[in-house]
């Protein structure tokens, strides 16, 4: 997205500014209860972005006018009338916003296995930002799901490199469109720089204990493609790496980032993150030190520290700490943006139109369309689902059934009383004929007993019951605005399994007879076995967001589900971390086969069910001998064996037999869509990059190796040989 | 223990071996069955040495008969007379030979703080294996435990790095001496370089995913101190490192071993760790390539091939593909190991001094001390112990009341149907008095329940209960030669709690209000918060080796205990790993501190009551300011406050405050043991090398850097600052 198209332009202007409003570029202020305090913020000390986080302000109407504020003061009563960045994290969704459309979180996004789709739901959530004067997300998340306990794996696109990598770039281009200046893009800020997911002990925030190789294989790919897609900014992790926290490493924030990986953008601290050199890391010894630590290393926008910052800054160049030079270089990328943004042409929203622009009938379509492709039915013994619209009376119970906040997860508006969407029961009572009764009892809450004999006796008297349990909203580990903070609750990191309260809910209604399915609602896939193995019906319904509707289009079967789990879900929480491209080693002492299967997960990744059902024929490669620089096309003969049309992700795996490093047992390396009606058969064509399948060296580059190169798709299994001329 | 001074005679003898000759130095063969087949290895091949697995010929004077049959045909039946090296696992005594003093794991060694002792146990150990014709040891174990699910936990010494260095340090002096050549010695071989014990998910041989950081930080430590104190070989671990397994991995055998830390010893592979390569890590096609990618890699030894190995390494000679010079270079480390053992002078032993030497009366005695010293007191409510001798009748239940299999844990002498040794029964009932009754009452097996009945109905009779509950013999994960290996029951790598059967005696056992003390006979520490809550007396005993004896003298007030736990112990599964040195980070979102105490486990590093009470006064340091190579004395009043003379060793944690690269928030600098009577006190000096607190660089080495450095002993804490001249 970085074009040279505005060189000119910053380059004059940045020779027009003083060391103070080059600074300024560098630093943003929070949008304060007080606007007064941001405008002087602004106005007296050059602060170039605004960064708007849950609250104040959270109506549209109230964002736009304080964006246009922030405009007015910068613009009109500044010296050189640059106009203010402002930024937002809407992570799925203006979600921070009321009214907003908050579609579900990147776990669920994943399931969809629909690049299209995400590119879709991110220009809708571009749409929505730019419309009350937000020009940035802090999303797409390009971080590989690593362990299960971790509090963010929902904000994941799972534990596939490739998927996530796919649906990252997809989520930029839908972002920030062909041309962010259009009104109705924003730029995306790719996070968290280059790995967040695999802190020890799954623990939010620990360090990053993997080595480099692993780094480079597993979680540098989805950086690489939203850099490839042309992302706008890259937000570093909060975490250590190799010792070093990487809010002040330059070997990663320049070394890596820009002179290995190609970044133009600009890099964006999260939050706190700078602070946290000497508030946490201890690498620095004050404010001043870490801010110094941090933009030597390459940061070049500090989000919310203000004049504290630009002081600091300003005082770093004066006494020769800093050189004026590295200032500019950060000014010039976010000065690039800004012109990038069409700021300097129009910075401000009409307030109007984004009240009407927020959560419209047309937005909030598309997000039930995605939720709905969401969803992943894991289990459906006896063909329990789909339920008939006509069959009577269905109870739905459980902690999640009727609850906005729990479905929108974390970085959601939970603070507004009354949040815009419709719940699982809204979406039930509205999908049930009209002699069908839904009856609710919620029997339980996330961890409090509730009344389980009303919610038993009700089932006892239904037709059907409809158990949704799992989570409620929070952010990072585990922090609930709904529920307050005791991290002795679930949810906690060291707990997968269900409370007992929900636990005993599930069974208590599983034991009247009724058929029972249970829909999860829920942020970590959970460790369920009792579930897994008792109840006839289950369905994942991730963290749907505002459209809780669609978990009721799936059990009522207006919509035959086809998501994919884009996550393994252990058995235990001894299990974790349980994940399907893991590296083969020897086998253990005593046994007969040298490779250790060690990948046995209560669902695995990939695993989603349909109310048809597909078979795989033939998988053919489109060559046997391929070079280094060579697309082989797998194609899969897939046939609709069932009785309704669906929909069919076909996902192929490759494995290089042999390599000079190991390399897992099957990777991801492609899929493809097929939708089928009942008895029809068509050819899935997954194109396989062969350097997708090299072998990483020290030096970060992928090199495809000479040998055989074997082709999972379900069943079936196929092989390509690689030729090189020179290796 | 390298010497140059035999490098004459190695180079002389070198120079008149045919190839096939010096390649057969390069590879052992296991003992056989049919011994002539052994011979046959080393008279028609040249293979140069024997390995002695667990059987056949466990008994010391079968053992000693094929050492001399190995030695004869080898001495007399070979064109140059060259020796055998003989080597055997013996990780905690001869443990394989029926008959042996089996000492504590080294867990339990590690428990004891007493590098001393752990020093005089490899002696004893080492005379045992000599008076066989065992010359080597695949002893000790440098891998820092990291994951309390790995199968083998109890092989290490824990997880603090220094602590680790200690005791490795000590045990390759116990077992080499002053002198090799020395009838008492042997020749140890520290494993499993460099680091084995952080396989992902503690899963055994799985990759160890940790940043070169860690591996340096907290896994070469104890390595780097077996080479400092002389260790005649070093094995390389099973796993792979940032993608490459080390027994092929050049960067690490000849690179991080040889080049950086100095070791001019032997290599020498684990089992068939070459054939890994292409049997597990995919990163060579056959045997062959196997062989070529391990040997060039820096391998000399491997340990099992017989003549497959010997041929194919000549076939890779004469082909090109080896250097006879390589080969020679392992040759030369074989031959001057032999040389430094005496072979050349006198192989043989005395088959009649075997049986009288093991398992003697004083190497038992020293077993027994050091097992007294493992026990660690982790619960001692209303000072339920120690019991009285005299109380009348204490019922003695579960399954690891008496069971010696059970008290080796792995790598003892199970497949003896007899095994030597006291059991913890047979302890107590040498440790009540004439009129005291000892009623036992298995109550239940590991996992199949008993009869909790009776063991419930004996403890209500009873005046005191103990039961000893944990996990039974095993090897690796999880195979066990008592139980079979079933994979689904405890002990396995997913579960750390007890099972249900276990639990369940414990629950009957306390409830009839009998005072119950449980003492654990386990290898891995166990996730146990019940018996942590409800049982007032708890005891850990880890695998005490033949001398369960050592329980009662615990239990019964002989021995007053103090050692202290040298790993963490979990509250569950899910909060694995939990580890006292971890790295500071940010607090998760939402709080206000900024250092998160990520360390909250069931029972803490170090924690260990006695039957007395310590009291820690003052914390001193004999320099405010130091330079990069001084120590300093942290010296530490200690007074014993209670009633009965104690050994309290006090441990000091070095933090550095302000570091370039993140460094833990506490590390074990420091221990010294103090022995009181009643009522008196005296200083603890615990000196505190300043370069042990340096911070690690990418070329692995400490440097101390600049500033404060804070100490910690009990509850005091004091500073002293590093000042540099050059940095």
């Amino acid at each position: 997205m970085v074009t040279r198209r505005f060189d000119h332009q910053v380059e004059e202007l940045l020779e027009r500014m003083t060391l103070e409003e080059k600074v300024g570029q560098m630093v943003g202020t929070p949008p304060h209860e007080d606007v007064a305090e941001m405008e002087s913020e602004i106005r007296d000390h050059h602060v170039g972005s605004v960064h708007f986080g849950g609250t104040p302000h959270n109506t549209p109407e109230a964002k736009a006018e304080v964006a246009n504020a922030a405009q007015r003061v910068a613009v009109e009563e500044s010296r050189l009338g640059v106009p203010v960045f402002l930024r937002a994290m809407a992570e799925h969704g203006h979600a921070a916003v009321a009214g907003s459309t908050v579609f579900p979180q990147q776990l669920g996004m994943a399931a969809t296995r629909n690049p299209d789709l995400a590119r879709e739901a991110a220009s809708v959530a571009a749409t929505e930002m730019r419309a009350t004067g937000v020009q940035s997300t802090s999303s797409p998340i390009g971080d590989v799901a690593r362990d299960q306990r971790w509090g963010r794996i929902a904000e994941t696109f799972g534990e596939s490199p490739y998927l996530s990598a796919r649906m990252t770039a997809a989520m930029v281009e839908g972002y920030q469109g062909d041309d962010p200046s259009d009104p109705e893009s924003v730029l995306a800020v790719t996070k968290h720089f280059p790995m967040y997911s695999e802190g020890v002990r799954g623990e939010d925030t620990a360090p990053n204990e993997v080595s480099t190789y692993t780094m480079r294989r597993v979680h540098v790919p989805p950086y690489q493609a939203g850099i490839d897609a042309g992302t706008g900014g890259v937000m570093p992790c909060y975490n250590s790496i190799n010792g070093e926290p990487v809010h002040g490493s330059k070997r990663i924030l320049t070394g890596l980032l820009r002179e290995e990986l190609g970044f133009e953008g600009f890099v964006l601290a999260d939050y706190r993150g700078a602070e946290d050199l000497h508030r946490a890391h201890d690498t620095t010894a004050d404010l001043e030190q870490s801010i110094w630590q941090s933009v030597s290393a390459g940061m070049d926008l500090l989000p919310s520290g203000g004049s504290t910052y630009t002081d600091a800054i300003v005082n770093l160049v004066e006494s020769g700490e800093l050189s004026e030079r590295r200032v500019e270089e950060s000014a010039r990328r976010v000065l690039r943006a800004k012109f990038e943004l069409g700021l300097f042409d129009d910075p401000y929203v009409d307030v109007d139109e984004a009240t009407r622009t927020l959560g419209s009938d047309d937005h909030r379509e598309i997000a039930r369309r995605v939720a709905r492709e969401t969803m992943t039915l894991l289990k459906n013994d006896d063909d329990v689902l789909p339920l008939s619209p006509d069959l009577g009376e269905v109870l739905v119970t459980g902690p999640n059934a009727d609850d906005i906040a729990h479905q929108h997860g974390g970085w959601g508006n939970v603070r507004d009383p009354d949040p815009m969407g419709d719940t699982v029961l809204d979406g039930i009572e509205a999908a049930v004929g009209d002699d069908t009764t839904v009856t609710h009892e919620p029997g339980s809450g996330i961890n409090e007993a509730g009344d389980v004999d009303a919610a038993a006796d009700a089932a006892a008297d239904a037709d059907a019951a409809v158990v949704v349990l799992g989570e409620p909203d929070y952010v990072h580990e585990f922090s609930r605005s709904t529920l307050g903070d005791t991290a002795d609750e679930f949810p906690k990191r060291t707990q997968l399994t269900l409370p007992d309260a929900q636990l005993d809910l599930a069974k208590a209604v599983h034991e009247t007879g009724t058929p029972t399915v249970v829909v999860f609602v829920t942020g970590r896939v959970l460790a369920t076995p009792w579930v897994a193995e008792h109840v006839p019906g289950v369905l994942m319904a991730y963290q749907p967001g505002s459209e809780g509707g669609a978990v009721a289009d799936v059990l009522f079967g207006a919509y035959n589900p086809h998501g994919k789990l884009p996550i393994s879900v252990p058995r235990s929480e001894g299990q974790v971390p349980v994940r399907f491209n893991y590296l083969p080693h020897p086998r253990h002492h005593g046994a007969e086969e040298s490779h250790v299967d060690s990948y046995d997960p209560l669902f695995a990744y990939g695993h989603g069910l349909s109310y048809t059902e597909f078979a795989y024929d033939d998988l053919t490669l489109s060559a046997e001998t391929v070079g280094p620089g060579d697309t082989v096309d797998a194609e899969v003969t897939v046939t609709n064996a069932g009785e309704r049309a669906g929909v069919e992700t076909v996902e192929v795996f490759v494995r290089d037999v042999l390599s000079s490093r190991v390399t897992p047992v099957r990777e991801l390396a492609g899929f493809a869509r097929v939708e089928l009606d009942a008895g029809e058969t068509d050819v899935a064509t997954v194109p396989l990059a062969v350097e997708d399948a090299g072998v990483i060296g020290d030096d970060g580059d992928r090199t495809p190796e000479a040998g055989t190169h074997r082709v999972f798709a379900g069943d079936l299994s196929a092989e390509f040989d690689v030729e090189r001329r020179y290796s």
